[in-house]
């Protein structure tokens, strides 16, 4: 590979002749001479060709968002951005971009931003715009900072398959495949599986991966297909170990985001994160007439209402809703022992997004078996899953995150699919 | 969570009383003293209740594979394997197994390993023998070992689709899903959509998924779901920039596996790893006498006689087949300007087995064209793709690592399914 730097180093380069490669951001052309924006990966310098240079006549015809090499001095200059600019000896085209871009990489002052279908429609145009591809080296340093935590804690990667034989849980909302002579489905969670890891003995599993949804929503917060954070853990007293652990993932994965851009001054949270059960949170909203249909449930104005009342009353950006009902609790949740009609489930809101979801699970047989009868499951798809309890194991629970609805309130983007490298919906397969 | 140690740790608390949960892995009945050996995610203890005890009847009547947990002192005892030994005070059954397991978890001495598709059929049992959970304790540390080079060479992170809207290259051995009101493929590879992050100018990226392959191959390294590990970079000069990185996230995660599982003796390959184009391979086969029906590709056979050879002269266990005929490469391979029948493609073998393939990318789009229409694909279903290259994208190439053939191979399994959590074949879809 050809010794190169990138744009943010220029400056560090002053006086010395050096080589950048990147896209034509921008394009300036005078009589006298041209402006040239160079963007690479880093960010953007200015490239200036006067008209006594030999690459003027080139220059000129350049397309924008053509990939180019460029080699010269890097001179300090007061007036240029970054007070740095490249005066260039050889300017070598890697690859020239059609002239009319579909949809533009740099938007005009005041001008609008396309509209959301189109831009997905040219989303390797679209994810061009810095503060787009900034919005994947921040999830790469989140993940990273979850990992610390995994490694250090011992927990053991595992990778779940996403074909199964039945649907889990319900058949709905579930995609079917054709599978050579038969159908397989695709996993919906990789919990059941996460679940066996824990009956095999492993204590401590993580697991990353794509979770798939056959819901037909169309909703700012759903996809078919997303990427899901799993973990689980042996030998829990209760849920709330699983929200112990899991606060320190998330201040270990916020630490990392902090730690590498300071500039979006996040707030990294402190433990323990408020732990509201739903009987108080519906008390408190009831307080504040945000009103809902339902008893068990919150609806995404009561979550966003009970958010903004936890940051105000306790200056804390999370609450765990904790202690679900058992009409919203699966069958595979432990119950209150002194409290049969309530769940060891809580879910996690962020800035009013419920970004992951917990729960202690039911690890004896015969009451999982019990409780998929009161759901009225049929046991037979569930036989190799009520199988994993029958020949020992420890008790336990785990979580889902949503690493994407994480970083669509961090950043608060509006919409999952600005955080999704490329969104899957009910009417979106393309690119 | 209550305050426990492991098994490995109690040698550090001898003299104290403790605390341990885990399975029952054997038990010992005598009239007078019974020993049971308690395992868990670090080993195995002994438990030794006497007659004298109040926990003697209980302990008689505990069922293999129950889990328990133990509180007692642990004191030091020369017989007792490891120095050591726990006299509990208490014993408390957290999970009970059926008294028949349908495969055992200790082999006896001298026993045959139940065959393989019983084990599978019961795999969260199978899982439990400490050599197969070790399996995933390596793999856990070989990606972490890849990640560190990632994270410290400034690789974005990207998780790409699995769900397409047409197959990639030909519709051959693609699985096909009913996608609300149309069909949708799994991906078998994530390239197109790394290529995509390459062309909106992420420069360098990673990609951990997995891969979706409807070949019906019952082959000992073939399954239809598995994991892969891509990474794609910008501004090559050739596969040979691609071969120096990937030697390097190799070294790194060889490193990382070495250093926490220092007893499995793993040597930590030296840069750079030998490369032999196809041509040299096949004459130093024909040398050896290894005979193959395909001129411009290299059976199993002597993917293994290679390896051996190149083990052998060159004291490497790992060697790059190099510059493959265009019959054998796709029409995205960049072909050599100066050679234009080979393509810049290169499959690594490590101990006879392809780990990874790896090529740099042909990104002029009129030659992409001319390319597949060479190979008689149709252009229509790879509008998209053939888009990326349109509006300005950066020379590049990548490759895909098969980290469970890696695995497979570095621990000697003999079949990639032993190194699958759970694997997937034409045959199985369950548990």
């Amino acid at each position: 590979m050809k010794k190169t730097i990138h744009t943010r180093e220029v400056s560090a380069h002053a006086g010395k002749t050096v080589t950048l490669q990147g896209f034509v951001h921008a394009l300036r052309v005078q009589s006298k001479i041209i402006f040239l924006i160079l963007r690479d990966v880093t960010g953007t310098i200015q490239v200036v060709i006067p008209e006594s240079s030999h690459l003027f006549e080139h220059a000129k015809n350049l397309s924008l968002e053509s990939v180019v090499r460029v080699a010269g001095l890097a001179k300090e200059e007061k007036n240029a951005p970054g007070g740095v600019e490249i005066h260039p000896d050889t300017l070598e085209v890697l690859s020239s971009s059609a002239p009319e871009l579909p949809i533009p990489v740099v938007t005009l002052k005041g001008g609008d931003e396309t509209e959301s279908p189109t831009r997905f429609d040219f989303r390797w145009i679209d994810l061009r715009k810095p503060e787009k591809i900034k919005i994947f080296k921040i999830w790469t340093e989140f993940e990273k900072g979850f990992r610390k935590f995994w490694y250090e804690n011992d927990f053991i990667q595992i990778y779940t398959p996403s074909f199964m034989s039945t649907p889990s849980e319900s058949g709905a909302d579930v995609f079917e495949v054709d599978y050579f002579d038969r159908k397989a489905y695709l996993a919906q969670s990789p919990q059941f599986y996460k679940q066996m890891a824990i009956a095999s003995g492993f204590e401590r599993v993580f697991m990353v991966g794509p979770v798939f949804r056959a819901e037909p929503s169309f909703t700012t917060r759903h996809l078919t297909e997303f990427t899901g954070w799993d973990f689980e853990v042996a030998y829990i007293d209760s849920h709330h170990d699983l929200m112990d652990l899991e606060e320190r993932m998330i201040i270990s994965g916020f630490q990392a985001v902090s730690h590498t851009f300071p500039e979006i001054a996040l707030p990294i949270p402190t433990q323990p994160f408020p732990r509201i059960p739903m009987v108080e949170a519906k008390k408190i909203l009831r307080r504040l007439r945000v009103i809902s249909p339902e008893e068990h449930d919150l609806s995404p104005e009561e979550e966003r209402a009970l958010s903004v009342h936890v940051t105000k009353e306790m200056k804390h950006e999370f609450v765990f809703v904790t202690d679900y009902h058992k009409s919203m609790s699966a069958f595979y949740h432990m119950r209150h022992p002194d409290d049969p009609d309530r769940a060891r489930r809580a879910d996690l809101l962020f800035r009013g997004v419920e970004v992951t979801t917990l729960a202690q699970r039911e690890h004896r047989p015969e009451i999982l078996e019990k409780q998929a009868k009161e759901k009225g499951l049929k046991l037979e798809p569930l036989a190799d899953y009520l199988n994993f309890f029958r020949y020992g194991c420890p008790p336990h629970g785990g979580a889902g995150i949503g690493p994407g609805r994480f970083i669509m309130s961090m950043l608060n983007l509006g919409n999952i699919r600005e955080a999704t490298f490329l969104p899957r919906d009910v009417k979106r397969l393309n690119p």
